[in-house]
């Protein structure tokens, strides 16, 4: 018996490194002393700031996978998880360094997976981010047939002095929302649950309000805030960012708090987008899961003090003031 | 419907959370600026050296999770994955500072998670390596039920010129091996395949040669080489370290040597452990098969200047003289 019998074939893997292999020293920059190959990537740590904080993050891009499988439409994968980790290291003030990927499967198509890492090579070079190493592995019995799972870990470099802890929130502060692309990487398991089972809806429908397929809205890849918020933050004109992700607005809110601050926030104050309102009717979600679980149209907050709406305004002509800091104990009410 | 009803549980994972929480901090030390809850792990990255290099790798344990789940013993995966990762950047002369885990499964139960992420972190504590962060992912549909995968990524710091780069490796050099634990975490799909379905053995199965049962050979947590290995490293002793991973000696000794380098191997030089011998017998495995996908008892190479063997023995008294370095093309030659 040999390896390639018992469902393994290190002679694709190694066809499927060599086809990576060409696509991520386009993104590594002066930094990058390793070559591919090497057990371990290696990024030249000198000179990164006069007090600098590595800010690191692993996350998956959750069960939207699945969705891609049906689609088969995957490069949007890869944008998917670079842009969460970055706006996931973004809101504690970092930029991005580098970042790693893990792909696994129960048997890996070289097709898909060259299309899931080009889309991430493309997101870490808009970045300036080194897509610096991997891991592709395939594992029968342990996942589903034709489904991946898309990992990331990402290092980037806060400035000591500009990072956002949040114990710069203060009540008076205005929040103000950052208008998402779609679900972004979260909640779609129920999403999947509600348009596929309970409404019986296809890839392919055409529901009222959106612009293209069902698939065009679940697949639109994660929204990056680092261009439009970096130069804000840089400017220490921010006092916290929060990503919309897993637990929504009732869980991330609180992550940012200090002690005797709250958040109040007034839902009529923007349009939620077609697609959460789908969601919601055809499975009759209740408002406070909604809240808890999508990020309703807005993937990113700012909280800041009002005189620096303005400035955020000239960065982000899309952003709309949701809400304000209140006295209170580190919760979210909603309005109404 | 809630997201319950689709099979993710939002506050059974904050539960899991709260209990990692527990876990990590003890493994932090002063670098540690974040606390659990942020979106991001901080870690002080002043005077890492004068000439900081980061060495970064990204792995799972494979398909030795469904050993684990056959036998409900999980606390190995996680010093598994952390032994691995250290082994991943020791052999480039990095020294762990760092380490982030995920953690994924169709349902994610709170016993085997804890049980998991306790493995790490008593790994990472013995190597001075802060647990920074994690992700634990439901993702019902992509996993098949009961079994999880368990993906680690470290980062370490190398000073410039102590890195193992392969370059200092020349012919005339000796190569040593230092005795693994067992299969490490590679080549498990192969060997499931032979021991459980071609032999029809079972976990609790005490097949001759082994210790205990096959479950607590195939269980065996991957070694770590770094207490044994970094005293030589800091001190120039080695001229590179292999890790013996996924394509065994073939695949990865090569990675190593430098242009006009090949390695000649004695395989009988050192005795190939019961458990590997039974895997090459029950299923037939032709010899240059196992040595692509098993480190057949040596987890680790060091290729150093014969002179220096001494100190190799006095730090590693297991360890084998097992081969030299010879003049060719970067490959791997098996005598007999």
């Amino acid at each position: 018996m040999r390896y390639r019998d018992s469902g393994v074939d290190i002679d694709r893997a190694n066809e499927i490194v060599r086809g990576i292999a060409r696509l991520a020293p386009p993104t590594w920059g002066p930094r990058v002393l390793s070559r591919i190959g090497n057990f371990g990537g290696l990024f030249d740590a000198r000179d990164l700031g006069s007090a600098p904080v590595l800010v690191c993050s692993i996350d998956g891009v959750g069960t939207k996978t699945q969705v891609a499988t049906l689609a088969q439409r995957f490069g949007g994968l890869g944008t998917d998880i670079v842009h969460h980790s970055v706006n996931d290291i973004l809101v504690q003030g970092a930029r991005p360094l580098l970042f790693l990927d893990y792909l696994a499967a129960s048997k890996l198509d070289e097709r898909i997976v060259l299309e899931i890492v080009e889309g991430m090579a493309l997101a870490c070079a808009a970045h300036r981010c080194a897509l610096l190493g991997g891991e592709t592995a395939e594992m029968p019995g342990t996942y589903t047939t034709g489904d991946y799972d898309v990992v990331g870990c990402i290092v980037g470099v806060a400035e000591r002095d500009l990072m956002l802890t949040g114990d710069a929130v203060r009540v008076g502060d205005e929040v103000w929302g950052l208008p998402s692309s779609g679900l972004h990487t979260n909640g779609f398991s129920l999403a999947r649950r509600v348009l596929f089972d309970a409404a019986g809806l296809q890839l392919d429908s055409r529901p009222d309000g959106l612009e293209g397929s069902l698939a065009d809205a679940l697949l639109a890849p994660h929204r990056s805030y680092f261009e439009p918020l970096w130069p804000l933050l840089e400017a220490k004109r921010l006092h916290a960012l929060v990503h919309i992700t897993g637990g929504g607005f009732d869980d991330n809110i609180p992550r940012v708090l200090p002690e005797g601050c709250a958040v109040e926030i007034d839902p009529n104050s923007w349009t939620i987008p077609a697609l959460f309102e789908l969601i919601q009717r055809s499975g009759n979600v209740p408002h406070d899961e909604m809240r808890r679980v999508f990020n309703l149209g807005l993937g990113m907050l700012a909280l800041l003090d009002p005189e620096e709406s303005r400035a955020l305004q000239r960065r982000c002509p899309e952003a709309r003031r949701i809400g304000r800091v209140i006295a209170g104990e580190r919760t979210v009410h909603f309005l109404d």
